[in-house]
């Protein structure tokens, strides 16, 4: 079965908003193996929503609405579809006292907008909103299915899954899964030279590179039957990736450079310190947003001025006044020093500049140099010119040197 | 003139991606008042993208393709474009020069793939990528201009702004502009209350609260000549909303706490210190995100054990042992301490529970204190009782922080 949503709502064409329920409902739609082939979004506009119904008619048998079920009068979306499909619109007593209910819980009075909201186009199947006052409905017509869901994300995702995607399910015959292997420390074409003939060859699953902030991805599509285990499918090119792109492969899927770091640490029983600068608490924050984590990072301080730098990890002012604040010998302290003072396994540290301004000429914006100490003795120092706007230098970076965190602990740990 | 907005690439139609590129060029072209009636998205398929082709240039005369244009195989937007204008693939030599040393710069090799990505429909005017390998590209025939950009954002959106703009300027007659007011601390209901006559006698401009991650914003919405100066528009309504709103407002447009935060440091001369727990270094991130901070943000230091806490910011073991780590008397003890340890104007400090684990019935997940010592011996203490998951209690609490600081700032300097 073929799809397609249509978005409705003029503050998407003014950009006020991102169509973020494409987004979603495309993801869920996928993965049930309904094929997504197009997403159109059209102002709050009687006359431009009837040509894009007639134009989804003609390529798509499954035709997803959402937005434009508010109380207003712009809010045309049922109006417009019942129309088109030459039905009339009949009141719903349940939503009409489902949203008579809802508004008095807020003590709000019921307007005859709210009241608009409970009539629909005959024979539609009501999906009840339990986070607002728009109902939405399915409505099958003309060999095609209807779908009318509210734009707010947080009524139109509880209502999808609840209501909806059971009615939908039954018409996934086959199912399209994906998985996403991510590469870091490679460039796109650099990847794709290495995989060049599996790319040429491929049928199912497929193969489609993609570069993003500083990392690639490679997304395995299958198309397979219901009953298969996708991941039968995916195993024997995966493998076949892996081989020829190593420890390159960070993780797989949602997983992200900071969750397998985690984990690494984790697995590992190693205690980690930090010291940033030009990162200014990014790797931290990035690191905390995986629960668990308070168990491995002891501690991770932003030594923004030099004083800091010296206070707290003991940056001696002849290695400040001889080589700079960016320099391999700072940054090589501060991993050093972090190590010491918190008494962990692991020192990480990030030096640099992340503009727009502090550059020279000998020092450019984006330079940027990244350490980490561990073991007894052992140091590693990597220097780096990015390019950028500060706020892209900065998680560049902080990529950077989560990405040498994660390939230390696997060379220097034998259980991974 | 009339436009749409074709986004090629089939990980959106799997929902791996949102179409931002979308909102951002929409948000753009309202700007200049060249509106757009249409987005569209279509996956990596030749049948498929002509279909779209031929049913926006019936309806617009501007029709901007963004993604497709990588080195892979996959990339298809400039080989169908050319082929449905009937235009041949001609190589732009300087694209080429500017792709070798792009790779070069970076000490990767110069793939087949990245050449391609200098082949252009004849009679292109060339849009440069100063961000990566992928050039963008107008090109006019049949009375309609045809834009390509590339898909990555970071690449798109300078190359839109710096070289494609200049060329669509002309063509806008009347402009939509917005300004967006900024609400910390005061819920939407609340708001809207204060406001509800202005809401209810709207006209030009419009005015649309909106609810975020707890703030409010009012989007102001102008329509007026290109030859207006619309903060004549704005100006009285915008005195009415801030006389009632007072310093609730925080900000407007690209504004955000840490940026307002950040010019009240610069502005007052301020030295600021921060200690954090469950923010994990989120507050010193967003503020590092702000060019020239480096002269206000002394250090910033996650004390996320305890031991880092007693050694770090000499809390009392006693504190620790008696309130626990998450308490007002902590939250006090950190801010007091972090602002003597680093000799700052200002320590800023969050103490809290972001979960999933470690919550208890007396404290349970989403506990946060956030505390604010200054001057001689003036300290500040909240507590809140967050919602949400991990990050988005993260994400609250730094706001929170950043928004106390903010009124401690402007309450205790009298210049603001």
């Amino acid at each position: 079965m073929n799809a397609e949503i249509i978005a409705v709502g003029s503050e998407l064409l003014l950009g006020q908003i991102s169509n973020t329920n494409a987004q979603y409902i495309s993801k869920v739609l996928s993965s049930i193996g309904i094929n997504v082939f197009y997403h159109t979004a059209v102002g709050d506009n009687r006359n431009r929503i009837i040509d894009v119904l007639n134009i989804a008619t003609k390529r798509s048998e499954l035709i997803i609405l959402t937005g434009g079920l508010g109380p207003t009068l712009d809010d045309l979306t049922k109006e417009t579809l019942a129309e088109f499909l030459d039905l009339c619109l009949v009141k719903d007593e349940a939503s009409a006292n489902a949203i008579e209910f809802y508004m008095k819980m807020r003590g709000r009075p019921v307007t005859v907008g709210n009241l608009k909201q409970a009539m629909f186009p005959q024979g539609s199947m009501i999906l009840p909103n339990e986070h607002g006052t728009a109902p939405g409905a399915i409505i099958k017509k003309i060999s095609k299915t209807f779908v009318i869901l509210p734009g707010p994300p947080f009524e139109l995702q509880p209502m999808f899954e609840r209501y909806c995607l059971p009615h939908l399910s039954e018409y996934g015959e086959e199912r399209i899964v994906s998985k996403v292997l991510k590469i870091y420390g490679m460039g796109e074409s650099t990847v794709e030279e290495k995989i060049k003939d599996l790319l040429l060859n491929q049928s199912n699953p497929t193969i489609a590179p993609l570069a993003g902030y500083g990392d690639v991805t490679l997304r395995l599509t299958v198309k397979c039957s219901r009953s298969d285990d996708p991941e039968n499918w995916f195993k024997p090119l995966e493998l076949e990736l892996r081989n020829r792109l190593g420890n390159f492969i960070y993780g797989t899927d949602d997983e992200t450079l900071e969750s397998v770091v985690a984990g690494l640490l984790k697995k590992n029983s190693l205690k980690l310190s930090i010291a940033e600068s030009c990162t200014g608490g990014l790797i931290s924050d990035l690191l905390t947003n995986v629960p668990g984590i308070s168990n491995n990072l002891t501690e991770s301080i932003v030594v923004y001025s030099n004083q800091s730098k010296s206070k707290r990890l003991a940056i001696k002012e002849e290695t400040l006044k001889q080589y700079g604040a960016v320099s391999e010998q700072t940054a090589i302290e501060m991993a050093k020093g972090i190590k010491y003072f918190s008494g962990s396994d692991i020192g990480l540290s990030v030096s640099g500049i992340a503009g727009p301004d502090g550059g020279t000429e000998i020092k450019p914006v984006g330079l940027v140099y990244t350490a980490i100490a561990y073991g007894k003795d052992s140091v590693q120092v990597q220097r780096h010119q990015l390019i950028g706007d500060r706020k892209r230098i900065k998680i560049t970076a902080a990529n950077i040197a989560l990405n040498l965190l994660r390939l230390t602990i696997i060379g220097n740990c034998t259980s991974d």
